[in-house]
């Protein structure tokens, strides 16, 4: 039988009790930031949960992690911890259970509507880090930039490439995005361009939350590495496609992305995405040791982006993608990360890199779905190469179970003009 | 005549009453971290200034920045608040000046001997930024990986280059470097290479530390970007060449450089080397007016590296360079950081990149300095290519006064083995 939770979720919801998603919230502007996760239309708060002494588990009684003002102290914890919240918060919403479920007192104060809530960023994020796991994607963007002839670099099949990215400028789902002004490539005769960038992209992204770091020194095994993440959230890391066309070589890109990287709200756990996990399928070559994985495992997550053009009521989905599509793992990825040594800590981000199905129809961006600008998308009979001032982005991304959906919520962004 | 302290301090010293450099230490281990100056051979802690009620300006006077255990807040607080707190620490040190000099009690607590003091780093870093601001080096990078033509990409000369560092790794001098492993290129008919880098290397950097930041979206202006920093100090950004070379194409470098960044435990002030500010040179093409300065300044800041190799008791200096060499100034670095709305915060590190002068015993870096390892540097009559387990690389930097040097002390660190 299904596990049911007394508050009411409908069936289209991305957050029934077989979700249970944390993200830091406060439940109104002004007052303190706590720990929640979301049920339905409501999100329980953490913070009287813990108060209440519900929390009456081995290693969580008497622990303050959800007093805190962003999950870094229960991120750090483990996954024995995780998994010990998992079971009392189920526990607790469960159709069957009293406890929380017939103290109207409680109730009251522990479930907020989630209409009512300002969302803020789950974590102290130290480091951002964006890798480029998709195989579409990195074949599609060497076609264009350096066409047929050895679309994808040698390297790509070795190891996950990777960037740092750019920390400070993370913001939280529903953060207007300023367009950003910088340099382009020179033209014929004149010195480089100058101005707003003219070729504003989304780029349909995942993100794992690291949960317990490691020492400096200390690289995580791969077959661990899975313990190190918390879960994951839907990123878009918007690029502006002129300015990293013309600083990128040879340090990567810089301003062409440190403008802004909008992360979803709600961070569903890897326990909740288990029952989605699917084979992440050969790699040819065999990766090296270090990135050969017992069990390689992706999940069956389906991303949509949906663009609501300037002007608009209606927005248009303009890709249908999944995360499975990734070539290389989330844990792969994490283990490549620490093998020299780095240290990873709790919150860290890291990026998948946008996540392009084979399709055209599942590009991840508009680099790729209008080839640079050569194929104008149409949206409701308005076209677009690039993101116009006012155009709004949606990512969505959910898991389909039997009578319920595993989902993330959405990651929107609407891109406001530069300033003069 | 000469400003003094009575505090005694030696001709040759980094650390005269002309300098006062910040940093956050502890006392004895255990004890509570808070921000200190140099002065001498000993260390003030400014904690116990502040207790004693001797921050009696308009700004400072009742602050707690000091009783911080990082510099973070007092950086927010800008230049005001820095100049006021030079004043009246300029005061309290100077000779003449009774409170300090004839208050033994106090004089006890407040000057603890630096050999005692266990120094940390002296601000939380956000985020860490690498330029690649010498055209010397730039040039040589680029004969050596791509050959004389066109050594320097044509971008260069119109942006300062820079890509994400990572802020996780980066440790106070004295800390030892672990010998990251790695991927390196593969050779003729097999694999990448995998295990230690074989190409381990220095670069001679210095890096500013940011002071109040700038809010998404809003860019700073160059002619104002000195006021949005608080210092600089040594850096030495260890990078693995080999690890590097294959895998920064086409997204920078990332495992290459992230297993260690070592910087130096004093910041210097730019009130301190205003002082030897000096003429940044003309840049051509012209920059375009988001970088073009009302005054372009370089400090005239002398910057030697000593590698003791393993097992001897001597160091050798095998580079002698200077940050006047930089072509693209910290303040237009600042400001491009920042053109495309991209938030800086208190504490970020913005490296300069590695500084070579023109000559070839003034390059920063064994790269260059090894010419890529076919010209290997003789060392107290052992080779080195590139760095082997237990060389310490030491760095030193300092401005000539009239009587007296403004120094940045050391910046050093050991290889240790990578583990097995």
């Amino acid at each position: 039988m299904t596990l049911k939770s007394f508050v009411e979720v409908q069936p289209d919801s991305h957050f029934p009790i077989q979700n249970l998603p944390y993200g830091v919230f406060r439940p109104e502007s002004g007052s303190t930031a706590r720990p929640g996760v979301a049920i339905g239309d409501y999100v329980l708060d953490l913070s009287v949960i813990t108060r209440a002494g519900l929390f009456d588990g081995l290693i969580l009684k008497g622990s303050d992690c959800f007093l805190q003002p962003n999950l870094n102290k229960f991120l750090a914890m483990g996954r024995p911890a995780w998994k010990e919240a998992r079971a009392t918060l189920q526990k607790l919403l469960a159709a069957s259970e009293p406890t929380l479920r017939d103290n109207a007192t409680l109730r009251q104060k522990a479930l907020v509507p989630v209409e009512k809530v300002e969302m803020l960023l789950p974590a102290v994020i130290g480091d951002y880090t964006d890798f480029f796991a998709s195989m579409h994607h990195a074949k599609n963007c060497g076609l264009i930039f350096r066409g047929p002839q050895n679309p994808i670099n040698p390297n790509w099949f070795h190891l996950p490439i990777a960037y740092h990215g750019r920390a400070s400028s993370i913001v939280i789902s529903g953060t207007d995005i300023i367009r950003p002004r910088g340099q382009g490539h020179p033209t014929a005769n004149s010195g480089p361009y100058f101005g707003p960038s003219l070729k504003l992209d989304f780029e349909l992204e995942m993100a794992a939350i690291v949960g317990p770091g490691n020492e400096l020194g200390r690289p995580v095994d791969v077959n661990e590495a899975a313990d190190h993440i918390f879960g994951l959230v839907l990123m878009n890391d918007w690029s502006a496609r002129d300015i990293q066309a013309w600083e990128y070589v040879p340090l990567g890109p810089f301003l062409g992305k440190s403008f802004g990287t909008t992360i979803s709200p709600w961070i569903v756990t890897l326990d909740a995405l288990e029952q989605f996990a699917c084979d992440a399928g050969k790699q040819d070559p065999p990766p090296l040791p270090y990135l050969a994985e017992k069990t390689s495992k992706n999940y069956d997550i389906s991303l949509e982006v949906e663009i609501k053009p300037a002007g608009n009521e209606d927005s248009c989905v303009v890709t249908r993608s999944n995360f499975k599509h990734l070539y290389w793992t989330v844990t792969q990825q994490l283990a490549h990360h620490t093998i020299n040594g780095c240290n990873l800590r709790p919150g860290d981000l890291l990026g998948t890199g946008t996540i392009s199905g084979p399709e055209p129809d599942s590009y991840g961006c508009l680099l790729e779905l209008t080839w640079n600008g050569q194929k104008p998308l149409s949206l409701n009979g308005t076209a677009r190469k690039f993101l116009e001032d006012g155009d709004e982005v949606i990512f969505t991304g959910f898991c389909k179970g039997d009578g319920f959906l595993v989902g993330f919520g959405k990651c929107s962004g609407k891109i406001v003009p530069s300033p003069r």
